[in-house]
């Protein structure tokens, strides 16, 4: 039995997300099923984050078990071969025995895309979340600030989602103007479920001047998810990459 | 009435082209019927360039003469508003009495990608041509120095194509190397029926070594497309700019 890690690009825009749903195709469905015939059984396929519907990925990082003595890029051509275009093994690599793809990873970075301007190019449609209002980036800026370091993100999650320890810490989170796009790269050592949405739905409220970006403290104290912001749709997110102990940034 | 040209982007994926079909939902249509509603009658739209079905446009031009007070922004705001996401308004100026987009136009500009690693990414594929194989980008460029200028063109127009002037002058023809891919961006005075594809197949094929650099003139003087190369791709293809009397370039 070998470990393998697999670097993984998608366009989530027709899946359920990464986590197997019995109400449609998942990304994890897909590789799980792309790797069967390797081995001759389905393999348990772990994901490092565990995007939503709609949401892409163009680092995303699985870990798989596979008793198989072919080569990585066999084992690569094999998957690319069976999954759809959607989805594509950009890397594989043999990893340690034991390898989890999630519980190893010590950051992950998710970039999300808002166009600005008055039409949205009929290129971005799927992968920008279009909202044609002029926002005040300094002031989204001194907001994100306030996110930086350790928190409880209680007030970030999902209503009624699942963790209990809701306490993550954002390494960086950079609002970044490109003119008619505004950019948003966040970086932590993990993410409560639909924490990065909540987080730009907030920022994106400042920029609005419907917040403070004061606001964010005592938004964060809170605990409460009815004191942030909308969940910003799932389009504009990309997982851009995952990182493990001993690699440097792993980000295309 | 007044004269209006309209600058337009989309993604020509699901379209039968830009020129109204029997068959299928063409650009031209689309635009001509988001028209009808602001004067009350279906107008006639001309384009500057007949993209054929899944051929792309970031500035495709075109001309119509409207009956109408409404400003240029609101005119661009009614014609978005009624246009699927795929097709985008992008500018909308007031033109000279009889302007038209076609006969106008002194040089239309297209781009041609072809993406040359092993795995094409999700969000390529619709947008350029997957050919996994290492070309000589330094054949492609000595072959495409041969295009240059005013030539017969009767060898890369569509078998049984209408133009019976198959004369045209290519500005320029440049190959570009983008890492995992390539880029070929080329300027002309007018194109034939797969014209730019052609080309583009022809280069692809100097690439892999198939023919010389030196081939592309006796393939111009055979006038008889069976000489010239495979037509690449639709999806590779975009209609960058069109170049009007007294413009910049238009390239976005």
């Amino acid at each position: 039995m070998r470990a393998f890690k697999l670097t993984i690009a998608y366009d989530g825009t027709s899946f359920v997300g990464w986590q197997r749903q019995p109400n449609g195709v998942s990304i994890q469905q897909l590789i799980e099923e792309a790797c069967a015939p390797l081995v001759g059984r389905l393999p348990t396929v772990a994901g490092a984050g565990r995007t939503d519907a709609g949401v892409h990925a163009l680092g995303q990082v699985a870990s798989v078990t596979l008793d198989t003595d072919l080569s990585t890029t066999t084992v690569q051509r094999a998957l690319n071969a069976r999954l759809p275009p959607e989805v594509r093994v950009t890397a594989v690599e043999e990893a340690l025995a034991g390898f989890h793809a999630r519980f190893d990873a010590v950051a992950k970075s998710y970039r999300y895309r808002i166009a600005q301007g008055v039409w949205q190019s009929p290129f971005d449609r799927w992968f920008v979340w279009h909202s044609p209002v002029a926002r005040d980036l300094e002031a989204m800026r001194r907001a994100a600030c306030r996110f930086l370091g350790c928190h409880d993100f209680a007030s970030f999650q999902a209503a009624g989602g699942p963790a209990t320890d809701t306490v993550r810490t954002i390494h960086a989170l950079e609002v970044r103007d490109h003119g008619r796009e505004v950019m948003i790269e966040v970086t932590g050592d993990g993410f409560l479920r639909y924490m990065v949405r909540a987080i730009v739905g907030t920022l994106a409220e400042v920029g609005l001047g419907a917040r403070t970006p004061e606001s964010v403290t005592d938004i964060l104290a809170a605990r409460d998810r009815g004191a942030a912001g909308e969940t910003a749709p799932a389009c504009g997110l990309t997982l851009v990459a995952v990182k493990y102990d001993g690699e440097g940034e792993r980000a295309r």
